[in-house]
């Protein structure tokens, strides 16, 4: 079928993002985004005049979040992924964003092939959570490329990170907790300080399952610890502060 | 005054612990503790026949918690304050805990001159919070001494325990969120590993205020963040959790 004359597959199904009356296509087998990539939107910031970038950017549903919150005209979203790249790149042009949002096909670790170091003033990234080792993964296998770190490590991410950011730009990931040493020692490693976490809870009284991070390159040691981000409350509704992430 | 045969000073004052009828001597005027020491003795644990030591152990309320939270007789508090020193050593007395918990004065970064390497199962320590630059700190100030970085800094209290535990022997601090990027980074490079973290809010939706950490020597990455341990009910009473470390 067609959209604003966009092309959509068959085993594609379009959603609404809420926010401009944008849309998004997903592919339920291969790409989808969760709640962690909708959380990072809410919890980056881009200030007008930006130059933005998202690594591993899927679906492409960071970049017009942000667009879409934010407004600004220079987004970048790379993956690695060819599949994904082509779809979301048809969400960009099913919400008129060709200008302002450019989706490349480009392994993080050849980043600088294609851009200059330095030149971003924010970085995004949900990247891989899960470390390759242990369980078995097919290498063609698009949603393990997506979830597991086998074709780039929390390393390769936030090295390439840091070098793509101006000093003083800011860098936002989501990740799992149980990462936040092995995240905060490579942020240090690679001169990129964790100024603010957020945790991220089912329910107020449970263990978090995500955690916000924000860092700045060549900033100072001191570091903000933000109320817990609740996502259900008792009743088992969202909370005010998530449904206005999704829907303000 | 005397009490069981303990000499109090005039300036002193004696408050219940609430555990095992254990008393405490406090200094209003140099060295009183908080409930920082209170929920580091509900956070840290001490299985049969341990070797723990205090470093910084002020009052000695931390051994003298733990004795009366988990038993037995192997205990030490450490601390480079010859008033305090003396004091905490009356304190252990006015308890019967002689046999139990040794007090010495020492200096932490001198402590291999009174124990060996690798003799410990458990260290605790809640260290001074705040860093000895920028305020005019009076050198001879004991308030001061226990709360800055000026006799010693995070770095010595974490290369000493370190050195101090057994392979595999574990770490409780308790400090200020907004140092965990140091924490993590140093408790690395002396081979503990953060295993749990646990953070204090005043109430649910607020920052935290204060961290717990337990750390493995030699331990595996993979760290456990915990549900907020939250101090006040909306209602501004002690929750059930605080409630229950104070006084069950």
């Amino acid at each position: 079928m067609r959209l604003n004359n966009i092309f959509i597959k068959e085993n594609e199904r379009i959603d609404d993002l809420h926010r401009n009356g944008y849309l998004i296509i997903q592919d339920p087998e291969k790409f989808c985004f969760g709640v962690d990539a909708v959380l990072l939107s809410g919890f980056a910031k881009v200030k007008k005049g930006e130059k933005v970038i998202d690594l591993g950017t899927g679906t492409g549903v960071i970049p017009i979040l942000l667009e879409g919150r934010y407004g600004g005209d220079d987004y970048f979203g790379i993956d690695i992924q060819a599949e994904s790249v082509e779809m979301a790149k048809r969400s960009v042009e099913l919400n008129s964003l060709g200008d302002k949002i450019e989706i490349m096909e480009c392994d993080i670790k050849n980043v600088f092939q294609y851009f200059k170091p330095s030149d971003f003033d924010v970085v995004v990234s949900n990247p891989p959570y899960m470390t390759a080792g242990g369980a078995i993964i097919n290498k063609f296998d698009s949603k393990a490329i997506a979830r597991h770190e086998i074709l780039c490590n929390l390393e390769d991410v936030i090295s390439a990170s840091s070098k793509l950011l101006k000093f003083g730009g800011r860098f936002y990931m989501i990740h799992r907790p149980y990462r936040l040493v092995d995240i905060f020692v490579l942020f240090r490693k690679y001169n990129i300080e964790p100024k603010v976490v957020r945790f991220v809870h089912s329910y107020f009284d449970r263990e978090p399952t995500m955690v916000l991070i924000e860092g700045s390159r060549g900033g100072k040691a001191m570091l903000k610890v933000l109320p817990p981000l609740v996502i259900y409350d008792e009743s088992g509704n969202y909370t005010d502060e998530i449904f206005n992430i999704y829907y303000d």
